[in-house]
């Protein structure tokens, strides 16, 4: 059965602009490791930092028509989340369909498959993580859902949640635990802020992470060069 | 047996200068989706987008003894394309060669295994379209062809051919089709430009395409996700 | 058994920087084509060229522990090498070990693996030769072992040894022979500069390499394509 | 948090034998063509063909701490479920495991990383599907979970859900659906038998399934050979 | 334009047959090391050797309408051979194809994609070469065509040559040319049937084919082991 | 400089083949999880057991000129590695090279690279572990090395080493570790057929391996399923 499911619940606009500046790799981490998409995701161009509400869309490989419909169910803030149902590198997006996210105020797409017009994207400044860049053109024969759970790049997306992406890859954090997920992660930011100023001091994770006796411990060897034959 | 065409036939130079304005994506979409080359081929730097007439060499795995060859067949604007017979991502050009092939006026090279000298090629402008950055050495022992057809990349290319390469891949356009396709290219570019106008303004892709229609019948449910469960 | 080795022998350090000069493509034709690392081992970012003297990891698949340890054992001009014992795309490594090493004079990081944070490693310029970029954490629980032989993309890693690293990759040179190399590699990159010059007058490689006779002996045929059908 | 979820619903014996008497690609069309994990699961030797409920273990990439924790959980008729959270091809399970899983009545084994002791696997026909062959040791350091969803080769499994393993990889039915499914599953058997019956007597699928008229509307074109030039 | 040739012309029987008993390492040297498919293609069950003339199907990712309607193209002693426009794994064919083929005496399938019911073609002794093994299901929507020349796992494949399959891949050979590479199989086979008898009795090849000479010459050194340090 | 060592040392004949019978998983483990190759490297046929002493090739991509120059130096319990210095595919190796080996007593190969005559070679029983199987030739042109330090499949490779494979993959054993690590095998085995034992008649690795308690102290958290929402 092909739904489109509208009016969705999505994480609140605020905390959702707070993760974003968090970024992908403090947010994973501030949520027990959690949510991540895998590294076959990858930036068209390098330096964008998002965040937004997912809206998600399951379709066909090599078939692009339920990104035609999922347009309509976003709004400002949201990020598109599209995944076939089966392996495909094609070009399912381009820059008219960014045209139409950008003019609704969409901060991104992230894709399972492939993205083309990367010149024009860039150009225009719309952020794409995909696992390929090809021109592939796709078809408009069969339906797929919009706002379903999918799973992309090996992660379980479900509409609403908060997609943040940049450099370091895409994180998806659950609806309803964006607050709770982004105090963890401004905690670990402060508490890295600490760690990172000792470093550049010349302070050695070893001693402030205290793991010198456990490394004893294990049956750590310390043992000079010369002495290895 | 192996061959060297000379003074191939190649397709008309205004026509291939303007396919390279066009670019991959709509040359690709405008020739009715063929002549797409595989998106393992990636440029070594963003930006360029070229056109020119195919040179082929078809050569040994980690061989580059044919590119040495090919060079004296080659004049301005013309592509190289390299294709091995069986896998390697040896890297089989560098910047001594695109020396050569620059001062002849060839605007780039297309090849299914790796090239090297990165930094130097992106100093000099010498766009390279290549599935691996490698800095293996390879040798020049064995005999191949050139100006034979040569499959590269999952592509067929014949001599002569019309090669566009930019941000999105590589595009081949046969080359007594190159100005029927240029024709095709431009049309659908007018086309566009309305859509895209059209799109900016808001409209949806859904009521443009007149797609609603189609979808219901198809049997597509919107239903709102308060509904869900 | 799990060992530090400690106080290792390094390469004289203006041998290093003088390789560093020679890039990696110059270094492994002067060597004899051989220390390449893998082709899947790409820059974070483009336009670093280092070399220094390898401090290198042996660890546990997405465990990360061995790298504090080995920071201790790094010195001003060092490159980081690590290699997990099984294959691993999680993020070993970001701008909180960058900037210990950073503060130490360690130029570089060669992983075979993933790296995250690379917004902030390429802000403060410390490059990363990596398989994949990844958020994904590591645990600090099992033991490894710094300053043994690695084998890392490919290729045999020794303490102290010299490691190349720019665009077109990764190359190593064996401590003891870094003298012998580097001399070799201004003697090709003087001959590369004749050559250079002589391609860029639009003589060709064909006779500017004496092939011409050995193609013609091997039995390399000259055909003008319209004689092809 | 990491969690052992006790006491999970399975779907219904009776219901889970008869759906593995319909195999992999016949479940998976009669669920509307979803459910399926990717086809990197292939299994160590051919012939085998299950089906049960799933006890689904979550864990650390190299760490197969939580499949020892997960064996107390299964029952006769389980098929083990186990997904590390980043890509791993080490050999979590071999013989041992296999020992007393077999004692215990599970079924099988569906894991998104590598397995050992296959000769000794095939031996006891133990059927396990999984991407890799891999003796590498893992470690017992690192907690996860067992029975949370879990992403497996990029399709989610709840624990409970029945799992069907068979030559042409793997299938999820939810628990809650396996019921209806079977129904359609065993429906559509009917159906192919007739179409069978028809083909084996030399019909044509265009007659059976009437698409000639289809065709043609939609363009396609018959041309004897000698007409092609 | 979607066409369909009808009426193909094919490689005569005789040398099929007599090709099919030479094998794929043999013809593919005899014709000079050309007309190999890509080792991605793997026989999905061992021991079968086949040739036949080529039906070919150049068709949509994921959409395998075409192969129905290549059926009734396909005579006795045929081999279908499957190509999709971009990379797909996707099942496109299954045993009720299979039976429908077969009833026709097609041979077997050569597929750069996947296939399913695999424990089914075995059973009836239907041999496939695919990609990939996935019951993931295809659409009938999109056309495409039968009997044109198509790219298949990176080899050029035009209908009626002769495909020859067995444990080590495909080799195409051109219809036009069966006969010449048949003579030339057979010249290689009685060649390798002396060498053969020539090993077997403890002969070196280094004898047989005469390379100690030019070994030397090129500068091979002999040195006993206790030489090296 | 291209060598080839002659009389090279070889592990103990009789620890050699005890090795063989303990397996690659188990003499994997009890050499501390080192000297693994690759799980790329897949045997052509199951079942296969072997070891023996390493010679050892590294050779060009796509020649093989450099194996009919190490059959000589093989000698019987010999297993022949063979390693190319750049990715290659190509089909280095069939049933001639197979032919020689076989009436010298050489036990097996392990490549890292394509093998071809796949059927020929179950037949006559001579094991292959190779990362492909592919029918491409390859040329006899360039020199290389026999019994030098190799790394293949990731793994090194001294000459003389002990190599053991079967279905798990390929284990290399230093020569001179060869008889401690024998020792260390039988252990192993040992001590798991006690534990073999206890898990047939049910008892649970969680209590044989006493990790309760190492599970609590970590905070694993067991709760009913009822209790999960």
């Amino acid at each position: 059965m092909n739904v489109v499911y509208t009016n969705i619940r999505r994480a609140d606009a605020e905390v959702v602009n707070a993760l974003a500046r968090c970024g992908v790799a403090t947010v994973h981490e501030a949520q027990g490791r959690t949510g991540l998409l895998g590294p076959a995701l990858r930036p068209i161009y390098a330096g964008a930092r998002i965040a937004g509400a997912a809206v998600t869309v399951s379709l066909a490989p090599a078939d692009n028509w339920m990104i035609h419909v999922a347009v309509e169910q976003c709004q400002a803030g949201d990020v598109l989340v599209v995944a076939p149902t089966s392996y495909s590198d094609a070009g399912y997006f381009g820059e008219l369909l960014a045209a139409s996210l950008a003019v609704r105020g969409v901060r991104g797409l992230v894709i399972d498959a492939g993205v083309r017009d990367v010149r024009e994207l860039t150009g225009i400044g719309f952020p794409v993580w995909s696992k390929a860049v090809h021109a592939q053109g796709t078809v408009k024969e069969t339906l797929g859902s919009v706002n379903v759970p999918v799973v992309c790049a090996g992660g379980l997306v479900n509409p609403g949640d908060v997609v943040i992406a940049d450099d370091d890859g895409v994180c998806i954090v659950a609806r309803l635990e964006a607050a709770r997920v982004l105090q963890a992660s401004e905690t670990r930011e402060a508490k890295e802020a600490t760690v990172r100023e000792r470093l550049q001091r010349g302070e050695l994770g070893l001693d402030i992470y205290d793991m010198r006796d456990k490394l004893a411990k294990r049956g750590l060897i310390y043992r000079p060069q010369s002495l290895a034959e």
